[in-house]
């Protein structure tokens, strides 16, 4: 079956239908529980679902704040300042508590403590990540781009943290873990009814 | 609950650990099937799962091939040397041949014609997208960044394509799109059973 689409220039879209679109079709994104400390050792907790892989060898990921009004600027400058950062995944289970964390909080609050979530700090990152999150990975800032009104966060995985349940030999199975996902609106996909297709050759 | 989590050091993983671990756990991946020609004018399709957005104003999208020995090249040629690309969005009902396109072809073949998908050229950009996909994005090469073994393609968008029937007055709900998202291995995510919470303040 082939689509009639409707042809819809940029330029000819008023704000917020062209941030509107994007956050609908490019879906549904992997979220980024990024926890971070300021210099005075504040710890912060946000979410980004403008998150993905980037490099397999060295292990990189981004993560990508951008200049929305919704969207808090604490992580961005924390990662500036200290070069260090944690990505814990979301899981249904503590879904709400990260929906709680991406609320607006002044610079000097603490997100773990407002959430009631467990800060456990980075073995090699002077970062906490969240305990209640069966996987974390910990992160070195590489690079930082700007790119229109969005920073790619561009982190060196130096190590990861991985609940015993999830792993069969040294494999994982990602609809295991139980993820959720960020789509528009306040819609959030679910990953533990997948289908399989085997890649050709 | 709390987890113990196991802690693996980056350094000490052989490969291919790092590159499983990061597609499996950083889920799941939205997908970019992205369109392209070379100079000659051949057409190219082929997906990628590193893919977000990263800028609202303007509307800019990433894609991310990376030097995995799976991964195509004819692509990131393309977008060197023509700037530009489109991205359809793979629903359930495409699925299988997105999964063609994502095989081994060599230069000069056309992954539309070998998958039997009907390509349409883009308004503005001269790069063909799927007709068989509801919806399309036309996009411009701003910027290619490099990052250990990937390169972070960013796009602008300069024109949407979206099918009549996903419109509700002038907005869109991602869960009726019927998208599907990458996994581990070869397990895909379905977006047709979300839930919905409510951002505070």
């Amino acid at each position: 079956m082939t689509y009639m689409k409707r042809t819809i220039r940029t330029a000819e879209l008023e704000a917020p239908l062209p941030y509107h679109f994007l956050t609908s079709l490019v879906v549904p994104r992997p979220i980024a529980w990024v926890g971070s400390r300021a210099e005075d050792g504040t710890r912060n907790l946000a979410p980004f679902s403008f998150f993905n892989v980037v490099s397999s060898d060295p292990p990189m990921v981004m993560f990508c704040p951008v200049g929305h009004p919704l969207v808090r600027k604490d992580t961005l400058a924390n990662v500036r300042e200290t070069g260090e950062f944690t990505v814990s995944l979301v899981t249904e289970a503590v879904a709400p508590l990260m929906n709680v964390t991406s609320g607006t909080f002044h610079a000097g609050e603490d997100e773990f403590a407002e959430a009631g979530l467990t800060p456990i700090n980075g073995s090699f990152v002077n970062a906490p990540f969240v305990g209640e999150s069966p996987v974390a990975l910990e992160c070195v800032v590489r690079d930082i781009h700007e790119v229109g009104n969005g920073r790619i966060v561009v982190g060196e995985v130096v190590a990861f943290h991985i609940d015993d349940s999830l792993f069969d030999g040294d494999r994982i199975q990602s609809s295991v873990i139980g993820v959720v996902a960020r789509m528009g609106g306040g819609e959030y996909a679910r990953t533990d009814d997948p289908f399989s297709m085997v890649r050709p050759d």
